[in-house]
């Protein structure tokens, strides 16, 4: 390691002689390889960006010249080459590195990322701000080919293509396709582009076919096709100047092509290919495997976790297939995350009735909505976060028109090592608030199965939150059982406090209820809210307490507020949920308990607020 | 009318000799242009799609075959020929026809839309549940150029492209690129494809530039591209068999094509060429004007209406330009609503600073947050029922971030004739719940002025929301002032009841708390929520009154819920704004009246609930 011991910042990379960057990406790699081994953290993805990240920093002026990184999680070597080396052992951790650029961890991070597809927008956005201010800098988005499926990269290159006299470049990192099953039309262009057929047809192709006196008469048609009739790529169609594709590993290949690049002008687009897992061959052999990654030991690899608690996902994946055999309505949607939402075997044994729509959240809820005026019953199987990325079409295809799609959001709630960009911490505020929906939130893994049978039974949108990874181990039925739409239960039964819980809370809330004698309700439906229930344990509790892995304003409390409030029912209420802020990475329970959201911070609140000798209450007199 | 009289379905239109088509549509375009011209609605578009309508009906099976339409307010024909002629001067009214597609309103209209770019996905989960449950019928969406820019319909074509038999048809409805300022590349490309040198030259240029006896080399060579190096269209890199440009005014064309199609396989996309306005010169000329229109006299016209009262929309454009003129760091940005939101002054005054961007919400928001870190002042100007399409972007990119970029929001709350697919109801809910977000509501044209100056000097994610149309007729002062963050103020002082009044509220709030005494305040701000004004009236009021213009749940009304609910306090709180439910199209003053926003409705809502003799109150007892 001892020439990347000596690399700093960039402009210590810059000074280094051409010849020496070989070497240095190979102690790159392996800094890595050892680093994420430790820590956790993504692997292929940084394997396969080692060169290309070495290339643009030592090309271009960073941080004068802006590099946004689509998706981000391939910015380890970046965050190693920019001064945070050092740090890489908190990679993820609470207070320490993140796995995504953030802009108050460093003036290289220009942009912060980790949703996909964003990085041609904000490089845009920059480029023009050096434009209208007169400043020469570079703007460069770096993205993947699967990122670049989303419709948000392409509105940003249909804007970028017209806008002349910018100095914007597009380096699309093109994976190795054969390592994940393509998905969509994009994709299949671009295998197309990469495999080298297309570009090296388009150059040779009259050398090869025609005779030689022919050859001069093929390049005059060559050429008159070139201007009116040959769309090149259809990168060039939307106004970019295309180049390549090039071995994204090839330094003596990357860096004269980036630094000729750097002297044009206007929408540039550069085509590299690279190989996720590159260096680390069990990574080459298996790039979903090590796409993220917990501690391991480099020589032996990741190996087979034991059986531990079955996770939210699992729970969901197992739900998908029950009913699927079940009912051969059920189709099974998902914006490209097949693994991460637990879907492999429904794919395996229902292939006909799996659509992968690619990174796309708009579509994947609109095709969900064509599919249910058909009388099929889609589920689309989607993270909190990124339901976000579809929130229109939920509201004015599906909502509106009351129709029959299901929502399984995973990962509602703090999601802990991703951090606050992937944070399922809205989603009831943003769904509760649209007419039609049903939102319910899953308290342990039965009821989560039972949630999404009843979610799938029910004749219109509905959506179940369950949060990241396992739940508390309860037992789980195999039987396909629905619960009663907007009915609660009481957990225990105690005096004065009445704890209203949701989803993941209502454990803790057992909890400390029991320490306080408290009554304790899951109240299951976010919406519509069991009002019945509310009434009556106002009818014989002094206080209420609503507790939810969510946001407060707008949340489950909100609606607890709004509900007495509508029965004209005047009740101290404390409502306990997470804050209004961004909350960092780190471990989720750690998290969790310094937001006062685990048995003995919600006991606390409540006997702070209710039980401290004097209520500190102001009771309306009249 | 003889011939359109006798067509109650397109079961009739069939049964038409073709001969008589023609005439048909000449009726038609007469029928449309006496009925806009009566009821207003949308005209151009209208009228640049009677011969598409009538082929589309006469040459597929519907309802049988599923028509969708994109955006859908170019639907006028389909609904006169699918039984609603009758009802069309009732359109857009209160009870009367859509504006739109509806599903509740005809089994013709097999999936609403309103929002654009949606009725490619919507068509492939039509097109793919007739796959699934092995049902031969085709599956037709209708998409203008326009709509084609958005993301998602790129995400829908990447992933219909891939999807093998099935019986979807994509047309492209191609307007004259003429009409208004080409937008992105994509138009740029499609003026290409729709000029017809792109598909000439494809076709003819060996015969054109080569001689006799080399021709048949250059059709080997042709041959040889087109299967390897020849990308003929960007719809046939992405899967599709393109056809096309035809014009979309010919029925000679237009028919025999739609037959053709009709035999084919796999996914189709036929590139139709239509003209705005056609066949009434006034909107051939200005189709932008006849748009969307009022009633007007067919003979002589759109006059230009007498100046009225100012609308929020030119409250908001005349801010753009004053603040334009007093800080160059202004950029402005539109998705494609330039005339909707009052942008057409700026543009012409600072164009180098004007960026419309396409129908691209996401896009618009993150090239916002890109500018914004270059420290220039992104205004992005949206409707809030679109900032929904930009919903992740807002979270992810600009709030996460806390960067500088302001929301202008148009059309806030009820809209009227476009009804519930436009209502701006839910941003207070789904944008307080994101931390570092103001959020201020404006109740009059100055103060809208000021929130916009405010929202614009501070130095973080701001919107203000704005309704649709004029307000109350407020003196709008020249000086940029700002007012402050997170203060409200009492307009007028009563007692027993306090109205916390909200935006376009504070007005009939007003109204109201004159009639019973009652105090009112303007809390300006949902997010900083005034606290303190909170506080302070809570402690010399009984009974509290939250009224805004957007849906109760996890609305404004919720916000002082939670924060009386932070502080302790406990007060009876009755909330009054839009209920949970989508709200037709009518008139905008009689809707707000239906639903209790009027000055007479919330008198009464409050007196109902806390002065009808015995208040309806179950008061805590501790």
């Amino acid at each position: 390691m001892k020439l990347l011991e000596t690399i700093n910042s960039p402009a210590e990379l810059r000074k280094l002689p051409r010849t020496q960057l070989t070497p240095l990406a190979h102690e790159l790699r392996h800094f890595l390889l050892d680093s994420v081994s430790k820590t956790g953290g993504h692997l292929s993805s940084n394997l396969g960006t080692v060169e290309l990240t070495i290339a643009l920093h030592y090309v271009f002026n960073t941080p004068h010249d802006r590099i946004v990184w689509d998706v981000g999680h391939q910015t380890y070597s970046h965050k190693i080459l920019t001064g945070r080396r050092d740090q890489m052992h908190t990679l993820r951790q609470f207070g320490g590195v993140s796995g995504f650029p953030r802009r108050v961890e460093s003036e290289y991070d220009t942009f912060g990322t980790a949703h996909s597809s964003t990085s041609i927008s904000a490089a845009l956005g920059m480029a023009q701000a050096a434009k209208i201010k007169g400043e020469h800098r570079h703007a460069i988005a770096v993205i993947g080919d699967g990122s670049m499926t989303a419709g948000m990269a392409f509105e940003a290159l249909n804007n970028a293509g017209v806008q002349e006299d910018i100095n914007l470049l597009v380096v699309l990192n093109d994976n190795d396709m054969s390592i994940s099953p393509p998905v969509g039309a994009l994709n299949r262009y671009l295998a197309r582009l990469m495999s080298g057929q297309f570009y090296a047809a388009a150059k040779n192709v009259g050398k090869s076919v025609l005779p030689g006196p022919v050859l001069e008469l093929a390049k005059r048609f060559e050429e008159h096709a070139k201007g009116m009739v040959v769309p090149a790529t259809m990168f060039e169609e939307f106004g970019f100047n295309y180049i390549g594709p090039i071995d994204g590993h090839d330094l003596e290949s990357l860096i004269p092509t980036l630094e000729n690049i750097k002297k044009l002008k206007g929408p540039q687009f550069l085509h590299v290919v690279t190989k996720k897992g590159q260096g680390y061959k069990l990574a080459e052999a298996e790039p979903i495997l090590y796409h993220g990654t917990g501690k391991f030991n480099p020589t032996e690899g990741i190996v087979p976790a034991k059986a531990g608690k079955i996770t939210y996902t699992e729970v969901f994946g197992n739900w998908l297939c029950d009913m699927a055999a079940a009912d051969k309505r059920l189709v099974g949607i998902t914006p490209a995350m097949r693994e991460g939402s637990g879907m492999v075997r429904f794919e395996q044994q229902y292939p006909e009735r799996y659509f992968d729509v690619g990174i796309a959240e708009q579509h994947s809820v609109t095709f969900g909505a064509g599919l249910a005026t058909e009388g099929l019953k889609p589920v689309v199987a989607i993270y909190s976060t990124f339901l976000q990325r579809a929130y229109d079409q939920l509201i004015h295809d599906v909502a509106l028109q009351n129709l029959d799609v299901t929502f399984a959001l995973d990962r509602a709630g703090l999601v802990g090592a991703d951090g606050a960009t992937h944070a399922g911490n809205y989603d009831i505020s943003y769904l509760r608030c649209i007419p039609n929906m049903v939102v319910m939130a899953a308290s342990d893994e039965n009821e989560c199965r039972q949630m999404l049978t009843t979610a799938y039974r029910y004749e219109g949108p509905a959506a179940v939150r369950y949060p990241r990874g396992a739940g508390i181990g309860a037992e789980i039925l195999k039987e396909l059982t629905s619960i009663e739409i907007g009915k609660g239960e009481i957990k225990r039964e105690g005096k004065d406090v009445a704890i209203l819980a949701f989803g993941s809370m209502v454990a803790p809330s057992v909890a400390a209820g029991a320490e306080l004698g408290a009554t304790v309700a899951n109240m299951r439906f976010v919406k519509p809210l069991d009002v019945e229930l509310v009434k009556c344990l106002a009818a014989d509790h002094d206080y209420f307490v609503t507790v939810e892995e969510g946001c407060v304003m707008g949340g489950a409390g909100a609606a607890v507020a709004e509900a007495l409030a509508a029965e004209g029912i005047v009740k101290p209420i404390l409502m306990l949920g997470l804050p209004d802020k961004f909350i960092d990475h780190g471990d989720p329970a750690a998290l969790l308990a310094g937001v006062g959201l685990d048995a003995k911070g919600i006991a606390a609140s409540i006997r702070q607020r209710f039980m401290a000798g004097e209520p500190r209450l102001v009771v309306n007199n009249t």
